[in-house]
C-alpha cells in the first residue's frame, strides 16, 4: 500500500485524479468538473474530494498514500508548492499555497509541478516515449504547451522551460491570447482557432462549426466539434485546421533545430483527437523547416490518453 | 607539459590555433588563412602547420601535448572524428576523417567537435558564462550558429542541437542561404544581409556599403565595413542592421521560451563588433516575445573574443 501514489491533473475544465501503483498501473480514478466560481480554496477542496474518491476506488485512504502529485497550470513552484497566475482557474490571478492546503486535507505529502511537463514525463516513463532518452512533448489543446526530457531527465530551465506555444512562428503575425504577436498558439491553440472562426463567420464566411456546437450543446468549439466539421467537409474548419498544422509543423521544427531530441510526443485534446489523422501533413510541414531533414525525430501520439496528466503528476512523488 | 592542450578553430576564412595550459591560459597561438582551393587534405595540412606554430611559441612539440581539439564547421562527429558537409571549405562536400589525419600529422590524440558548441563551452568554463549553469550561445557572423550548456553540461541532442540560425522567425519569409524560408539566418546572417544589401542597391537604394568595401579592399561586407557604414549614418546599413536585430531578438526569445536558460552569450564577428552597441535594442526586441518577460535571461557578449573557438576546442581533450 505504501507504494501507491496519487496524481491530480488540474485542468481548466476538469480535475482528473488517479491512484498509481509501483508498476505504473492505475488502480483507482475519478473525475469532476473544475469549479467555475469561487477561488483557489474551492478548487483545492474539489481536488481533495476527487482524490479521495479515486483512493476509495483503490481501497485506501488518502493518508495511506506515499504522497500525491499535482500537475497544475499557471506558474507552479516545485520547491514551495505555491501556484501563481493560473489564469484559467477562478480567482487564481495571485499566489496560493496549493501543496500545503492539500497536505492538510489529504494527510499525506503533496508535490506540485507543471501540468504539461508532468504529462511529458509520464509518456517518457510509461507511455509513447519509453524507448527514447530525449523528447519534446507538445500538448495541442486550448493552448499549446510543451515539456522537455533531455538525457533521461526533465529539463525545467529556470522553471518555465517548454513554452513551445509561445515560440514565434511569424514575426508581426496573428495576435495570441497571451497578448503577443505571431506565437504558435495564436494559430494552433483551440481558443485562438475558435476566435478566428467566429471572426470569419461574422464576416460572412459559411461554416457549420457554430451550428454543430449548439446542436451538441457545447459551450465552445471542442475538439469533437472540429472533428465533426472536418468529417462534413466544412471548408472553414478545414482551412483553420490546415493553418494550425502549418504553424505546429513550423514551431516543432524550430524546437527540433534548437534541441535535436530523439522524439516528439503529441498530446492535448486536439493532439489526441487529430494526431493520427494529421500525422502526414504535420510531418510534411515540419520537414520544410528541419535543418537536418534527412533524419527527422520520431513523432508519436501520446499513449496514456486522458490519464497521462494524472499519472505524470503521481510521478512527482518519487522524483 | 602534459597538461598543455592544443585547440584549433577551423573557420571558412581563417584557422586559429591556441595552446592552453591547465588553468585555461593561452601560452601559444597562431593564425593562418584557410586554403581556398584544393581539398580537405590541404586544409588538414594547414591546420597541422598552424598548430605546430602555436606549439613552438609555447616551447613544446605537438607530440608532447595531452591532445588537440578541433572546433569544426559542417557535421562534426565527436565519436568517429569524421567531418562531413563542411560546405564553406574547399572540396569538403563529402566526409573526411579529420581526427585521424591530424593525429598522424601531430603525433597526439585529436578530438573534433562543432565550432560554435565548443566556443559556447569555452565561454561557460572560462569566459562570459562562468557564473551560470545553463546558457545559450548565439554566434552572429557569416551565418547564425548556436550552442547549449544545460545543467552544467554541453547539450548536443543527436549531434545537431543549437541550430538557432534555422529556427523560423517568419513563416513564408525571406529565403535563407540554407534554402529554406523564414529562418533567423535569412535576416541576420552576414551573407544574407550582404545579398539583401546588394539587391536593394541594384534596385537603386543609395548606400556607401559597397563603396566602403572597395575602398578598404575587402572581398565582402565584413563586420568592420558594416560598422563604418553605421558610423556614417548610412540609411540602408541602419535599416538592415535593425532588421537583423529584430530577427535576432525574436529568435532568441523563442529559444528562451523553450529552454529557459539563465544566460544568453552573444559572439561571432557581428556579435563581438556590435554586441555592446546594440544590446539595448536587442533586449527590447527579445522582451516583446519572452513569455516570462519579468525575468529575462542575462545577455552578455563573449569575453574570450577571437580565441574563444580555439580555447573551446582545446577543452574537447579533457571532456
Amino acid at each position: 500500500m505504501a507504494d501507491l501514489r496519487g496524481g491530480i491533473d488540474l485542468g481548466g475544465t476538469k480535475i482528473q485524479t488517479a491512484i498509481v501503483d509501483g508498476r505504473g498501473d492505475v488502480v483507482g480514478q475519478a473525475r469532476r468538473p473544475t469549479p467555475t466560481g469561487g477561488g483557489p480554496e474551492d478548487v483545492a477542496a474539489a481536488m481533495a474530494e476527487a482524490l479521495r474518491e479515486a483512493a476509495k476506488e483503490a481501497g485506501v485512504e488518502s493518508g495511506d498514500l506515499a504522497g500525491v502529485g499535482v500537475g497544475s497550470p499557471g506558474d507552479a513552484d516545485e520547491k514551495t508548492g505555491v501556484v501563481s497566475a493560473a489564469k484559467n482557474l477562478p480567482g487564481w490571478e495571485g499566489s496560493f499555497p496549493l501543496a500545503e492546503k492539500l497536505k492538510q486535507a489529504l494527510g499525506t505529502e503533496v508535490e506540485v509541478g507543471n501540468d504539461v511537463q508532468v504529462a511529458t514525463e509520464a509518456e517518457f516513463h510509461l507511455g509513447a516515449g519509453q524507448e527514447f532518452e530525449s523528447l519534446l512533448g507538445v500538448f495541442w489543446g486550448t493552448g499549446v504547451g510543451g515539456g522537455l526530457v533531455l538525457g533521461g531527465k526533465p529539463w525545467l530551465g529556470r522553471g518555465a522551460a517548454g513554452e513551445i506555444g509561445h515560440m514565434v512562428v511569424k514575426r508581426g503575425g496573428a495576435k495570441c491570447p497571451c497578448g503577443r504577436k505571431g506565437c504558435l498558439e495564436a494559430y494552433a491553440g483551440r481558443s485562438a482557432m475558435e476566435a478566428e472562426a467566429r471572426r470569419q463567420h461574422e464576416e460572412g464566411q459559411k461554416t457549420d462549426l457554430f451550428h454543430l456546437m449548439e446542436k451538441h450543446d457545447k459551450p465552445r468549439l471542442t475538439s469533437g466539434i472540429w472533428e465533426r466539421a472536418l468529417d462534413h467537409g466544412d471548408h472553414l474548419a478545414e482551412k483553420l485546421i490546415e493553418r494550425a498544422v502549418e504553424a505546429l509543423g513550423t514551431g516543432i521544427a524550430s524546437a527540433v533545430n534548437l534541441v535535436d531530441p530523439e522524439a516528439v510526443i503529441l498530446g492535448g485534446g486536439l493532439g489526441v483527437r487529430f494526431g493520427e489523422r494529421l500525422m502526414d501533413p504535420l510531418c510534411e510541414e515540419m520537414s520544410k523547416h528541419l535543418f537536418v531533414d534527412e533524419r527527422p525525430p520520431a513523432v508519436r501520439v501520446v499513449s496514456l490518453g486522458d490519464l497521462g496528466g494524472a499519472i505524470g503528476a503521481s510521478l512527482l512523488v518519487s522524483r
